[in-house]
């Protein structure tokens, strides 16, 4: 490791963007989100409707098994002081508090979060994300400035019909599905693709305990690479299908996504109201804001994004 | 209480919006946030240049003393992996979790944070609010839905070297200070104010153990809400001067702004590089979007605000 | 509510302790412990063989579904140290926190933790118990001073080959036991019953769906107060059976013992490896000694309880 | 590091219990616990007086910086109830929930908080105790049977008038205490140490913002592995003397106790009115018991420990 925190002579998959913004850089394809891109991605508002994408935290959500469900929890209630438990200044208010797993729900996995061969994006080593003080390198604070641009929708799900946990998304079936929507992809985008997955897993709980998923297969990081997407995000778990190949390393596209090319990567993204009013309209580019909470050092953020037409 | 969750008989303070949108309405002056709100803010944008307004999370923030500090606690640490804790399937990943005072930093106070006698806006019963299940009515999930339309900052410490500690913010200032801007007050608008006290609280650390704070009189409700004002948001901890007028309960401005009025409040808003930006090209008017976190029947929610000029 | 908190007028269930330790007491039971029951207590060691009677924290334990599953969290790890994540003092050293559910695991309820008729034992007002406060009174620190005396194991699943899912286990059982073993109860005795309900629950986890189970019937609260009981505890939830009798209040045994009598009540002791030992040297009395953590103004506490023998 | 977690030719300081109770050991002095020692605590009891050594938690506590504030937090509450928030079952019932640094009060180090040369007591390798599985050698739940046995009151503060703040306890001054209170110090004894700071600390806030502490010398670690001492504990933060000596690592008397004995350490216990008592009837050896919660991989964790007299 050199002075900068970063792994002499270590190799990035290919493609990647190592180096690509300065051997300092910590942002990633958020390099790619230029004024310009604010300035096209507002530019696309038109009726002035607004689509929330996060999921509510609270009703259950899709979860890994490793992360604790979210704790609410109130730490002053206005039903005490409606029982007379008031301070000597007898204002009426209420606190609350939250144990919350940060990728728990709708998120933006940071650099951080993935490693292989133990190093992150642009070659920082994995070595500097530790239990007591987090990621050194790469934290989600350096994702704060927000992420606004032009976004796309590419319904996959509504598309081709697709089995939500099966489906094999590759970059053909991008370009196909964009091409129906009469909508190109261009560098700076914030790509959102629907496999119908999440909506899938909130309205038949019985299918709650499989585990495949329906997501993008690993050829599509080329197609990322190639359009110089700034930001991918899907309504499933992991925005790659699961079980990728098996001749591969588990989960090789967040490695390809997250270390080789430093994309913002956005998971349990519910598009299914923007799926049915894209549907409608037939428009399915728009403006695009959202932005991680700056919590210093974090690896990953919930998210509530929100799309303008 | 009626079967609603409404007193019967409650009587709201003067100006309120208690009924105008509705018996049941649950969202206050977010009801003001039309798609014509979303669209003339969308129209704002020119440079494309995007601000965020979030303080960072953890390295310390103004705070009142009964809300814990932020704690960033880290699940599995990539170093884990580096040192041989792998799991069995290889993957080099790491994960954090919160434990956040959800008005510890910047912030969206939801409408079932403060009541007056026992109730919330709209005439809800404030005995709704219970440890063991939160905020049942106006919880800030209500808001998730995006606050999206025309910002305009009122820069009153840089017109008036205001005293972070001491200044009162009247209507009168709050008009003069549009006046030098150039700009206009219009229904449905986001306002920003600036008072300096954020500033000085996180350059001056000697500062930091002073009660007083600059913010709004009193008299600003009606301001408020003459100008339908969706949201007003600022650079300190309650945005109303602290303490208030002898005569009036405490916090009185909290009681009329989300009480009465049912508004959108913002707190510890930084606005100070926005401030500078405004003042070198002499807009005040810009592109305002954020999301609270949908945290069901949470009384409040940390936010990144984003601005783009 | 008069000034001391106690709801004027209300009136216990039979039998019970209100008033008998004074109108103040906020210790109930705990009063039967004198330094006679220490005395007496101590002077049953012979072996010096001690048993823990505490579950582990972490791998799962019988859990209500409104109690959260514990959080170990890590806030230093040695392994930091190990990749170079040291402070500038140099030290090598690991911290951590938990995130626990009072009541999660092996413990004690606290008389604040249930209440009948808004009033809780010796009649004070159960709407002192609040989010922002805790138990204001009858918190668990005015247990802390120990609860140290004679132990008597009462193995009703050894005895009667009880159903672990819906043995009744009465007072005339608790006698019969008690003679079969060849102890006597004697006023400020921790009785500990085994119903083998938790030894099923730990070996055949496709029996934990089951929501019955073994425990105590309705009479035994006048067993108890007939015999002076000063704790009782049980290798099951709730002590009680469940489901208790359909033509009475849920959760009715819970009334008696901890609102009418005082009772300190434990759940979820692990009394396997005592019971094995004391059907080895047919001796059922011992020396019990444990003290909650003295959390202020909590209404349960963990335990992990000592015997020796 | 071999197979079983062990670090081959790690080298400890002098003295040590490497090996000495197994290569696989992973109880330190816990080992010296015999049964005779319970017997012989037992045996000491003659009034049957008990004291709690445990602080409140929750009424603020001696804390080194890094460690948060313990936050008790209510899950529901009989205010709840009260107010007509009642489940289907009409239970009126209360539960609540710490956020506890494991060594933020009263406290029993375990064998995992402590490394030098990345080894741990017994020679494991330090790195085995990580963010994503906490000590997966030495654990605190290795101490969960229980610490039962032999206790004695060192009271240097009262013998020798020390000042709280610059004290140095020697092992000479241990013998001199010893002989003036008439006892002897036995294997397998647990020796408690009052040296006055936290009852400063609690009665004299004006003095809590000084660093150094009286405590043991470095001279003492030869004394108590001389003496075969099960557990040592003070009424300080670290037992040990702070700063230490300049030549040394800082905290080396945490080398010597935690990783080269393998010693049972206790922290901030609550002396004095155990104190009082003892110089009042001149009786210093007395039995002591107490448990760790049993968290699987802690490395550390709060006591209420007993004395019974």
């Amino acid at each position: 490791m050199d002075a900068n925190g970063k792994v002499v002579g270590a190799v990035p998959g290919k493609p990647n963007n190592w180096g690509r913004w300065g051997e300092d850089d910590q942002r990633g394809t958020a390099n790619l989100l230029t004024a310009e891109c604010a300035q096209a991605g507002a530019a696309l508002v038109r009726r002035g409707a607004v689509f929330s994408l996060g999921l509510p935290i609270g009703h259950g959500a899709p979860n890994i098994g490793t992360r604790s469900e979210p704790l609410h929890l109130v730490r002053r209630a206005t039903a005490d002081q409606v029982v007379g438990d008031t301070d000597h200044l007898g204002i009426e208010s209420s606190d609350d508090l939250v144990v919350l797993a940060l990728q728990a729900s709708t998120q933006l996995d940071g650099h951080g979060h993935f490693a292989h061969e133990h190093t992150f994006y642009n070659g920082y080593w994995s070595g500097l994300m530790t239990a007591g003080q987090g990621a050194r390198r790469l934290g989600i604070h350096h994702q704060a400035g927000g992420i606004v641009g032009r976004g796309v929708l590419l319904d996959v799900a509504r598309h081709a019909d697709l089995d939500p946990f099966n489906g094999a998304i590759t970059a053909a079936m991008l370009d196909e599905v964009a091409a129906a929507h009469g909508v190109e992809i261009r560098p700076g985008d914030i790509v959102l693709v629907r496999t119908g997955w999440l909506g899938t897993w909130l309205s038949e709980p019985d299918t709650r305990r499989r585990r495949r998923q329906a997501g993008l297969t690993l050829d599509t990081i080329d197609w990322l690479a190639a359009h110089d997407v700034a930001m991918i995000a899907a309504d499933n778990k992991t925005v790659e299908a699961v079980p990728g190949p098996e001749d591969q390393p588990i989960l090789s596209w967040h490695i390809g996504a997250l270390r080789d090319l430093g994309l913002l990567v956005g998971e349990l993204f519910d598009l299914d109201a923007l799926s049915d009013d894209c549907a409608a309209d037939g428009v399915y580019e728009f403006l695009f804001s959202t932005a991680p909470l700056p919590i210093v050092n974090a690896v990953g953020s919930p998210l509530n994004p929100l799309v303008v037409k």
